[in-house]
């Protein structure tokens, strides 16, 4: 159930971190597309682990296997299925989590819904790993729009209280979106890198973790798009956001900081760019009463710091009933927040193909 | 579409400001359950303007009259309809909005969405009014959950750069929750409320206009409730509050300040209370993975300043396809941040309801 | 839950036979429309008992009220909300139906499934009064569809033992659909008419009823419309028909009578028309593979016979938990296969509407 | 879309009959559920051709690979994903179908619904092949439904115009259940095979093919399940049911022959047994205004004949825009009907498990 997302193209995710393996079902895609599939590895090799020095250097093979769906690179119309075997996990990492929930992970709160069968090993359903499948999607699905106009490129806006430069909210530059799509640690200003990379090495060395805010812009979304009230922009892109693990708040527009401005400093006044109407700024963030006014969408997500931390942690004994502690061993990621920018991408992506 | 929430519990909303009637239909509600009508109505009166300094002096009469669904306060489980006639209303104050729109207002992105035939005449199907019918419903709605041991309550956290002192994430005592129930300016610390007034009365004397942000509490959900990915507590939440106007964004827990945490601050390690599993902490605002811990549920929604001011503001004219200014005139609301209290916390009850 | 149909358009249901109003909310239709209200009334006069003797002397006052989503005869896009006040019933017809559920009604299922809440005066929820606001959506959604060149129309295809010439699959005259459209008594052949009140009549002085079976063509669907499997053609219009009360049965071109026929029989060649592709037969009732081939969707709906009878029937006693006798007394229909005709062709509207 | 059903449980169906693998996603299925895999293998192999003189000699290996959702034969609650690799075909039998559709079947409804994209090969995402993921997860669920008393058997009820025995409507017992749950060629009453093989045997030596009725009973539903109107147990059966290929008609209970029956032989009166509520005669098929009653829902489907038969049939040329002809080569059923038995089993166990 909540593994499914959308109405005309429905996104169905399955898979197990240390299970078999791991795979997405799309429903709905327009046939005809010609996909580029190198180009949808290479988005995958970026929310990948490895070759990255804030990521986990147990190596995912991602190599996605496409079941149906596709001919010669061409989208049929029938769903897509594409499965990612599983390989290369150390199992004996994960050995005390079946009694013992990990702090901040999803573990206790699974425990009781599943009635204690919940696949725990690597956090079962809810691992990261199952990322791979929404980057499969939203790759797919993003050069379907961008063949429509519509471009979508997030960036690191930062990393603990280190910031990036932020997106400029009128729109950024094709060659911004083009490099910010292709790499690893996406940055507007690649000069702040360092400085992020201390952020994160700060708390690795001390078996700890940090979080951060990914920004996203979704440029060339025609206008008149959404439904009023539930149906709109914001509700059903943050049903999609949420989808990411880690992902604690979302705000579109000036959001949280636009709650503390006056009405004549936030509202955005129209005006006509030859035929194209525009804003002169763009407080809304593209979306007025959950509908889509042409100016590019854009919003905020906050990626809390990872829960696996190898600090030693208070936590319960679910079967003697005792309060205990807990280490979680293992290779983690000290920082998710550069790998989580493609995932974010992808759930935007599985929202606007929704909602067109 | 969009003006329909829910699959247990489905809400359908219909009306215009300015049109004969709007209304509601609740289907899926539990037959047997015995409603308090008289409580729904003051749910209802404290989202109504008047009787209130912040609020619009545009008496709106919002007796809902029940056409279906409800025997001798007892609700039967076939669908529960309810309308509210429109009857105080001065139309010419909405003179020229047909073809300037408003700045912030939706007006310009619903008439590319339904071809210029948008009934714009006080925001039309997008307008404030239509709220009415969420606290009807999510009045209706939290009587049952109450029943069921889970109370919603939301108070005023902002107001500009005025705070009330925030909830405790742990848990606010019963006797709080009733104050703010049927409080029209819900704050859980009662002193702030001068400093509060004084802020919208310093914009509303310039005809201008301030937001806030509402801050919402859920207790009493049982652990293990949702689904993981995109079924989660926070998708569904998410979805509803969105659906209420000028909510530009959402956190949960520790939300966009946890981001900057590190993981060890994040964290909320488990103990065991008795038999009752807690945390020390609360900063997943009840939620992990998606599913409910058993902590309170706790959120917060930022509302953005009502774009209805009477100062002038550039904007478009579509018919001569000119840049033109305007003025709204009329009565308008400096400040709808504590009206939205009691609709929020519907938008919470709708979600909820739908989740259990 | 069960009240609510569709995806792009919503219809909401709402409504007791003997509450304060039944109505309907239809979400999703296209702006702009411009819609002939009488033409509309003139649906619901087909369907409304009186005025034919094979119909119930009560009389309802069917004339709805519109309270949102059309102005001035022109759909908004806004969600179309319609109401009919209850006027003209005598509630103590339906004396001793609380506790003694009459045979072949909804009464016994429904008690369990409401916790003996169920409005049933009348029927309640489960009333063929309801079936009103069905026609009023359907009918509003078929002005839409003609325009786009779809046809619906639908005819008493047989009453008991006696039958109407049947439709030609391949297709039926425009002059023909029109007079069906406008008649309480629709069809094909009015020669038959005398026959079929006759087999009516004979039930209807023994307080007994009879069933018969609906035929309905849609023209002009044009091809490739549906989707393989669960979302072929077959399944969203059986989801619509089997909605109205008293069917219990439907099959798509050759049907049944096609299970006893060889392949080389029923399957239909393809040939071209000029530029268009037809069949030389259709018993695949216009639909292959669940996606629409061009040719007219043809399909039968079984009416059981009225479960209202004034004979006496044994039956229980709720409260005692003993065996009793019941007498059904009122007015009733001895044969409501007329009046389900425009009711089965609403219901093929709103599945249509949701397909294109 | 099409190939996604369900709201509690939802089950995606991926795969082209001459892809590289079918498969399927169950998401909602309750944890802690023990599954007997080769229970489920036993019901797949009912469904495949080959060990039965009726199906085709193509032999497909039908072991599902299970991806995830399962531990140790244990159901984890997360997504359970099979696929089953292809590899037995003979892709030259379908040498010209690209550009000449056949008569009977989805190829040119497919083409303009998929612009010409459509892998028609051995009717792609349309084949009949699909059906082995239905058994699957049908198989699953049975299993699931029989630990809570409700069980499902179906048998052949005609071939062409041989009549198997037809259930008691009142139920049937227990053995037989059994006996028809691991029949090839499922009879209540096995001494009419002959008849019907030779029914077979005449088309097939013609290049033919003969069409056939499975019924279906629904054993062990509580009473007080679906909703009224759109969400009724006939509504949600039939648009499972509709998604067997080849099924042209669903009717309930006495369905048309119903419609012509008077009220007083059709109505079922209700009794006491002891403390249970039960009917005479079931004529409502278990399902009363949409709710169940108690008494067994009984349904019987119509299976058109294969349209795959070697006979000569006239056609178009879909690239030259002529008529012509075309011979259907390779290795067909002549009758399906047995085989169907299990997936319409399976179909009813989907719409069962959304039900309850």
């Amino acid at each position: 159930m909540g593994s499914v997302f959308g109405n005309k193209v429905k996104i169905s995710i399955f898979g197990e971190s240390h299970g078999t393996a791991i795979g997405v079902v799309i429903d709905g895609l327009p046939s005809g597309e010609r996909i580029d599939i190198d180009e949808v590895y290479a988005q995958m090799a970026r929310r990948a682990p490895g070759g990255d020095k804030t990521a986990t250097p147990r190596k995912e093979a991602d190599i996605p296997q496409i079941l149906s769906g596709m001919i010669d690179g061409v989208i049929t119309g029938a769903p897509l299925a594409a499965v990612i075997y599983n390989t290369n996990t150390r199992s004996q990492d994960y050995g005390n989590v079946m009694t013992s929930p990990r702090p901040g992970h999803s573990d206790y709160a699974a425990y009781v819904r599943y009635s204690a069968k919940n696949d725990v090993r690597g956090g079962g359903h809810f691992s990261g790993r199952l990322t791979a499948n929404m980057v499969f999607a939203g790759a797919v699905i993003r050069q379907i729009l961008k063949r429509r106009g519509i471009d979508i490129a997030a960036h690191i806006y930062s990393v603990g209280s280190v910031n990036d430069e932020p997106f400029d909210p009128l729109g950024i530059p094709t060659e911004l979106i083009e490099r910010l799509n292709h790499e690893k640690f996406a940055l507007a200003d690649p000069a702040r890198e360092s400085a992020m990379r201390e952020e994160v090495e700060a708390v690795r060395i001390k078996g700890d973790s940090i979080g951060g805010v990914v920004e996203c812009i979704i440029q060339g979304m025609p206008a008149g798009i959404g439904e009023p009230m539930f149906g709109g922009a914001e509700n059903i892109i943050s049903a999609a956001v949420f989808g990411v693990p880690a992902v604690k708040g979302i705000e579109f527009g000036s959001g949280f900081a636009g709650s503390q401005l006056t009405g004549s400093k936030n509202n955005d006044e129209f005006y006509y760019d030859g035929d194209t109407v525009r804003t002169y700024t763009n407080n809304h963030g593209g979306i007025l009463g959950g509908i889509t006014s042409g100016m590019p969408i854009i919003f905020r997500a906050a990626v809390k710091p990872t829960p696996s931390i190898s600090i030693q942690q208070r936590t319960i004994d679910l079967q003697s009933g005792e309060n205990t502690t807990i280490s979680v061993k293992g290779r983690h990621d000290p920082c998710i927040v550069p790998r989580a920018v493609p995932v974010i991408e992808s759930a935007a992506a599985i929202a606007v193909i929704n909602m067109l």
